[in-house]
């Protein structure tokens, strides 16, 4: 699970990571006749289970590693993936803008390879909701067992339906599109989202932003903005502090609306 | 309350948002005699209890205004303020990055004016648990009227208390530190922090960063990063999109790390 | 005049600039008779001539000033203007990119109030010559004011003429264009530019450049790139460096493009 | 040379550049036997030799090419390098601001592979003058070949010699120095500095840029700036149009400072 283990110690069945001196991560279940072959050597994962989390362990070659409980960020960013999947510093900004947190009853389409499904099913706790959209089966196969991997398929419905034909669900605190013609589902995520709810979205050119902004207007969202966020890491070096040579420059533009009622029309 | 709300109109008690055309945004909560008094006119509250989320209501002089339910994002810029506070693009990024959600227990130094303390306590939901530390009663006072405002009064302990002493708690799964001397107090952080658990913290200058990478290096905190988060907004208009003219440039650098427990010391 | 002055010390006649130290820059020219007035005091321009350039000299409170000589980007930023001017940040990757220097002919519209002008006949030098068009007779007339203050008057040909019948020069090495509709220009830059010759242009709006790159595309413009600059200051306090708490986001896109010639049409 | 040509059509002896279509770029001179291979087939030069500039031209298995006369900018980022080089985007920015142009006096140190000293020497035209100083002979001996190669060779003069004793030339214009321990010899640059005239530094490290500061105050340069500068590319489609997936993050910080002259000492 994801959630906070009061365990000071690793058990059979747990979701651990090691992480390299070069800072490779590795994330798996530990099982006692599991086997984890690195480019540094074999690690027996009954040597890991019983040892205290945060310990240092060694391959056979003698090779360090630390164990630690993966957090979301972790999860997120080794996520056995069949498509191009959000990045942290996007998804930490879409759940405090949309005030997603504990208790949130959220629709998000397209699932892709489960990502963000996996953060939002962790940020709403076990008395929120989320309902996920994807056509393509293949695809929502891989999200279920990342979501289900990290003990979270509880509290996520997976679907494989076209939306163009409207959403199942009514009066959702917030709707998260993240497909390449969100511009054809605004009438769609106005019809399933509650009076003052909010909309969302990722899309990675300028061309499909313009095409959103429109279809925002006509569908009667407000309060709309467009924002990118950069995020730029740094050689962690007392002596030599220093930005890292290269940078993600672009993952996507987020789209923000909120849902403004017509006492004419709605 | 920062929760869902299940109810298509506004009652008394409510904490309201309403936003101007010119994105001028006001946060109070609705009381049968009140009135808010802006510089497009005077609403009074009466008119606006009892109307479904999501309205466009007016002043006395007809100004349009968005009557929403605030978000998160929304508190945390408009909180009434003695100190320097964080911004949603940085607390949703830390979040994340710390695995802090449902069910967390988290120490907070300093409280500040309580905007990150606020964060915190919506995101680990009513089963987590925040401990807040600051030396300044005013200060706090400030920040628990802030917190309790919002209804999240109940998962806070507010301390006045100088953490050079170290923290009453132990084991908790991540501690972050608002304070210009964090690296006076890695030692205090490492006592109370749980093995493998996640470390971090906001400082303005890169001296403080120089200074608190060395105290983590010596105790013995691994896996550490340095980072910086860039928030960019767009104007949107579809046939004239282009980012605003001006930006934030700095708010802080961002310090994580995580505790590794050495056999012979811990 | 901006280049390289012998005398130690100042003259009138001579462009200078004072620098507060709060950083508010005056730039004028020594007359006998002439006085700056500015919220820190008078200072009469008498006890200005003749000492060393690189000196403090203070008003008639006693405030204290650095006595400079202007250099382009002072003189850029301090510019006299009644349009939006181009940032040192934007000239100086330009005039690299596109290869203008000592010796360059150089065609640009529209003029505007001459910054770019300014450093257009800077950086060619005395063997270099720049032929720059506008529609506005006012605008020009501010801009040919602010090209002779500074001595350049003598490598710039000021033209008010619409360019949609095309401009008079031919096989120039680079033409800029600084219109909104840039993109209604790009066969009359074709006729005008040498074969393999560096076309290049600065837009707000992700709009315009689109619809420019749609054009350039027709009219055989290739090794095409769009980017943009975005320079960050830091706070130069040893103690506690850190960027500015702003900083300017946007001036616009910069596009780039080099004409090909077709054995066919060419 | 890297100066206007008036020819249409290339020579024996010209610089030429050939840029594929997925922009891999080759600048080499042209020689009546010489032959270009790559990967995408073999060009004899025989072939480039009095084909018009800006033309289209295949190599032996077709494949098309763009032949160009290079700028300055496409030249320095294939130069042939032992050392890291400047970027364009910073070369562009340090010459507007230090107001190097025609005729300008500048002493560069250290040298390394010559990219700024061909930068320097292309922008100060015939008129002006540059000293490169540089301890490791090697080093410049392959600046000494890129900057002759592009025939700037008559305004640069090369010295190998260690700086701590000062250099040769008093009262020059501007002084760059791109060392890392830069803040050892700011009394040296203060000695040959003409008054008022302008530091300029770029340093990889916030350690070393706090150190510079200290360095720069004793000597009492004032003006001092601190910067950096961010260049972002995007992908020139106009229907998809989106930065790149990956940016460089980091060159180096530019600091910038002006000697200023003090009655008592100077």
């Amino acid at each position: 699970m994801l959630i906070s283990n009061d365990n000071f110690l690793t058990s059979e069945g747990d979701l651990v990571e090691l992480i390299s001196p070069s800072r490779k991560v590795y994330i798996f279940q530990l099982a006692t006749s599991g086997q984890l072959q690195t480019h540094r050597g074999i690690i027996n994962h009954n040597e890991l289970i019983g040892q205290p989390w945060g310990s240092e362990v060694f391959s056979h070659t003698g090779s360090p590693f630390f164990l630690l409980q993966p957090t979301l960020a972790d999860i997120l960013q080794e996520l056995p993936r069949c498509t191009q999947i959000m990045y942290p510093k996007d998804i930490g900004f879409i759940l405090i803008t949309m005030g997603i947190g504990p208790g949130s009853r959220v629709i998000e389409a397209g699932t892709g390879s489960g990502g963000f499904t996996t953060g939002l099913a962790w940020s709403v706790g076990s008395s929120g909701c989320i309902t996920t959209y994807e056509i393509r089966p293949d695809v929502i196969n891989l999200a279920r067992k990342n979501v289900e991997r990290v003990g979270l398929g509880k509290r996520v419905v997976f679907k494989v339906k076209d939306i163009i034909d409207g959403f199942d669900e009514n009066h959702v605190d917030a709707i998260f599109l993240d497909l390449p013609n969100a511009y054809d589902y605004t009438k769609q995520v106005r019809q399933s989202l509650k009076p003052g709810g909010y909309f969302g979205c990722i899309l990675p050119t300028v061309n499909q932003v313009t095409r959103l902004l429109s279809a925002l207007h006509t569908n009667n969202f407000r309060v709309v903005d467009v924002c990118e966020i950069l995020l730029r890491y740094y050689k962690p070096n007392q002596d030599r502090l220093r930005p890292t040579d290269r940078m993600v420059a672009h993952t996507g533009y987020l789209i923000f609306g909120r849902r403004i009622i017509n006492s004419k029309t709605d």
